[in-house]
């Protein structure tokens, strides 16, 4: 029996619904999505971003080979090095190759973007469909600090990371485990991908997002990815989704192009997403910023089909704006969410998966700010029809920091928005006649036997979120929500266990990181990993 | 000169804008609304519904007058007196005219509700056109306490009425100055009335809502409004609105039907609203309720048309669900979302104003959930192109609490809707060209004209929430956002100016009421007011 033959059974000998947890489902949209924009409208933002690659161009920093590829399919590519003066009389260098594509072209490739895919998870049940009607829910990704009613604020730890892959794992609306859940800032920089890794592969078995801080750390996320599911089954589907941000505006870097050249070539799936905060990274008009974000997230998923055609890819808006007087990012505007919209109807346009939306408040800790602009951004999220929520919980000041309680309170959120997407039945049994005839005028259906049938389905109920009239809630002890999502989220960690994994693959999973590691301290070039 | 054109001169003598208030804009809807219902599905609601109506009927109860009414149009009336023994062996008694009506006789009279008109305010620029696209917001209504960060939750007083007065006249995102904004508890219960109406025709001059406690406090506001506004006036628009609540299920008493017939006569709005709990006032499944409230809106609009073909009317919508487990009532539900547009898309299929919504949270202070609640009812009630926003700012504990520095958190809300229904501008000037040819790609657009030009009118500008960073926060006392809450409320009531009102009108009106009061206290019986 050969390596190979030996980890191919142990991948079949995962039995499906191993883990305790039950499968993840997505939300299945059964209402049409809100449209902001008329299709007249939708028109006037493509052809405007149409208009910006042609004529502004994307410019591709340190990345010469991305450059020569565009050349070769047709784009106009030339080498700029010039120095931009502002309005104001500041300066800014603009150093590399400047892209400029046609609309024929970029659609040509535009249009071999699969509109769905499934991303594979190592428990089966908790595979994904994107795109169409589906709504997946993923946690907050990014924060360098981590917040809580405990200590306030600090730096986030690999223990960290580790508490908020469990509670991923066992929050029951969460499809998605992530992937930065929080920065390990305690463990070197260059070996952290592979802590993430390991954290989200063993701590849960739901579907996990890979590195994009250096090509190489790409190439180890596929490795062990691969040790998991094996080659093949990684072909026919990704196992794997990563977030490429653009260095807005109009700019990849060869960080985010060399990590998405590594996905497109191992079909991989990969979300481009410009980073728009209006107002500094774009116009702080909506219509400019929707264009920009169009032109730049087609420009990034053009490079993807150009490597790789039929390359599973999802049209990424991370949108914000500035709150002019003071220059602060704002989240939870209306400004945002009408954006948000937008930009939803663009990807519908091109029959792309899109990924937007989240729990999104500027708020340092869970208060009522807090409450108001993520539930200000989350309703426009799901009701845009966003395919891939992430940032669905635990966000706080403006992304800087993964919040416990927060996790928990936007979870109630997830929640509530897996019911309101079923829209409102209509069958004989949801008009409910025989409770007519079982209550009178003036009565009350609290007795009724339709009410009895409806028990336990009827309406959402709570987990963290409180009913109490304000007599039991003082009398015991007057907590608010803040306090109240902090003793869920430790009960939630108290009573984690983790999923069934095959000790061969976890075996084989640390030996490979061992050796990666060796490699980066010793400043090794990357070598294949061959068992 | 005789007492009526002495009254005549001194309202022709107020001069519009006299106030230092500038005149409030509803909101103007630019964004179709999302519709949860096919038109099958809002077709099979309309037939449930006439089905209610004509075979299990609407209880009226102590008032044969409204009965007496039913019959001469063509309904099927019956007394009934019947105990009704629910399926747990618990009793009810059923004792009243049980009315059945057609769906082509009730229909007949819903037609001839107007689809918009203009409620009257006593300063004109304050005038509001209720229906058609456009959002008008109100405070809430009804609370018996007040709540604040100061001091918890106590009963509420004249004091507080005052001070919810003076806070709707000044919030610029706030239309309509509402009606009980609080219970003034340390005022006869029988004079209440008199107190209210002073407190919102002195201490601000925006429009009001009448009162519906006794047929005699409904003939005391149209006297009242006749006094500001004069009876011409009134009988071209209206300029009292007032809430008429079914006492769902299917039924309605004498004194909400006698408070609807003394506006309806005076052709001054009427607001019905059935006042549904899911799980307990309508069954525990949406359709059914949708259906039932359609069926209580309709028969009590039906009824203002039967006594005044033509009264302006609103088909009202007050929706909550039970925890099943508690029995509680639930806010901010994502089932309530659904009926809300659900019965947004019923009211519009009769060409009738929808009153529903507001910022709904069972939370007992502004915290999290709160924040989570309300805008998860907000931004549907938006979306919806709900037309009369009651209880759009200061709800707590579902209902009981109007909270001071909730009124302030959730007027923020009320500012973001109002930004948020203009929808996407697509001028060239929004396209922002000059801005890509003054910031090379990866410059920034702070700089540029363009945003220089949009500086001041670009992103909604927050009043309450904060978008300062964990540093600054923390040094200036990390305030969240109820407290930062606190000191907004205090310095509005301290900013407080009155707006101008004619001395001879607020002469008749004290009069008027100290008149009244001595009839109150004597017990005689009401005397149409002659100066």
């Amino acid at each position: 029996m050969t390596d190979q033959d030996r980890r191919q059974r142990r991948r079949e000998g995962r039995r499906p619904g191993a883990a305790t947890h039950v499968g993840v489902q997505p939300l299945l949209q059964k209402i049409p999505p809100l449209e902001v924009l008329s299709a007249e409208g939708a028109d006037k933002i493509h052809q405007a971003s149409m208009r910006l690659l042609k004529e502004v161009g994307i410019l591709i920093v340190d990345y010469p080979p991305a450059a020569e590829t565009f050349k070769q399919n047709g784009a106009k590519v030339e080498w700029v090095e010039q120095t931009v003066t502002y309005p104001n009389g500041d300066t800014t260098q603009v150093v590399g190759h400047l892209v400029k594509i046609d609309e024929e072209t970029l659609m040509h490739f535009i249009k071999q973007v699969p509109s769905t895919f499934t991303q594979l998870a190592r428990n089966p049940v908790n595979n994904l469909n994107f795109g169409g009607r589906t709504t997946i829910f993923a946690p907050v990704y990014g924060p360098p600090f981590v917040g809580s009613l405990d200590f306030g604020r600090r730096r986030a730890t690999l223990e960290d990371f580790h508490n908020f892959a469990k509670l991923a794992f066992m929050a029951e609306h969460i499809h998605h485990n992530g992937g930065t859940l929080v920065e390990p800032n305690d463990i070197d920089v260059r070996e952290r991908h592979l802590d993430m890794l390991l954290a989200h592969i063993t701590l849960s078995d739901k579907a996990f997002m890979g590195s994009v801080t250096h090509a190489d750390n790409a190439r180890d996320t596929v490795t062990m990815a691969r040790i998991l599911f094996g080659e093949e089954a990684m072909q026919a589907n990704p196992a794997v989704l990563s977030l490429v941000n653009a260095s807005s505006p109009m700019r990849f870097d060869d960080r985010m192009f060399g990590a998405l050249e590594v996905y497109a070539h191992a079909r991989q799936a990969v979300l481009v997403t410009p980073f728009l905060i209006a107002g500094a990274m774009s116009p702080s008009t909506m219509a400019a910023t929707l264009a920009q974000q169009n032109a730049e997230a087609l420009f990034g998923i053009c490079y993807a089909q150009m490597l790789n055609p039929g390359t599973p890819c999802i049209y990424g808006s991370f949108l914000a704006n500035i709150d002019m007087r003071s220059g602060a990012p704002c989240f939870g505007t209306p400004e945002d969410a009408l954006a948000l919209y937008g930009g939803a109807q663009m990807a519908r346009r091109y029959h792309i998966p899109y990924r937007s939306g989240g729990n999104f408040t500027a708020s340092r800790i869970p208060d009522a700010q807090s409450g108001y602009e993520s539930a200000g951004t989350m309703w426009p999220t799901v009701q845009a029809g966003v395919n891939f929520v992430l940032h669905a919980a635990g966000w706080l000041e403006g992304g800087l920091i993964s919040g416990y309680e927060k996790f928990v309170l936007d979870h109630e959120v997830c929640g509530m928005m897996a019911r309101f997407v079923n829209g409102i039945g209509l069958t004989d049994e949801d008009f409910a006649w025989d409770a007519y005839q079982e209550t009178p005028p003036g009565g009350h259906f609290l007795g009724a036997s339709h009410t009895m049938r409806h028990y336990d389905t009827a309406f959402y109920q709570h987990k963290v979120f409180n009913m109490d009239n304000y007599e039991k809630w003082e009398a015991e002890g007057a907590a608010d929500s803040y306090k109240r999502a902090n003793a869920v989220y430790k009960k939630m960690l108290k009573d984690y266990e983790p999923p069934a994994l095959d000790p061969a693959i976890r075996e084989e999973l640390l030996a490979f990181a061992a050796h990666r590691r060796q490699e980066l301290q010793e400043r090794k070039p990357r070598k294949e990993w061959k068992r």
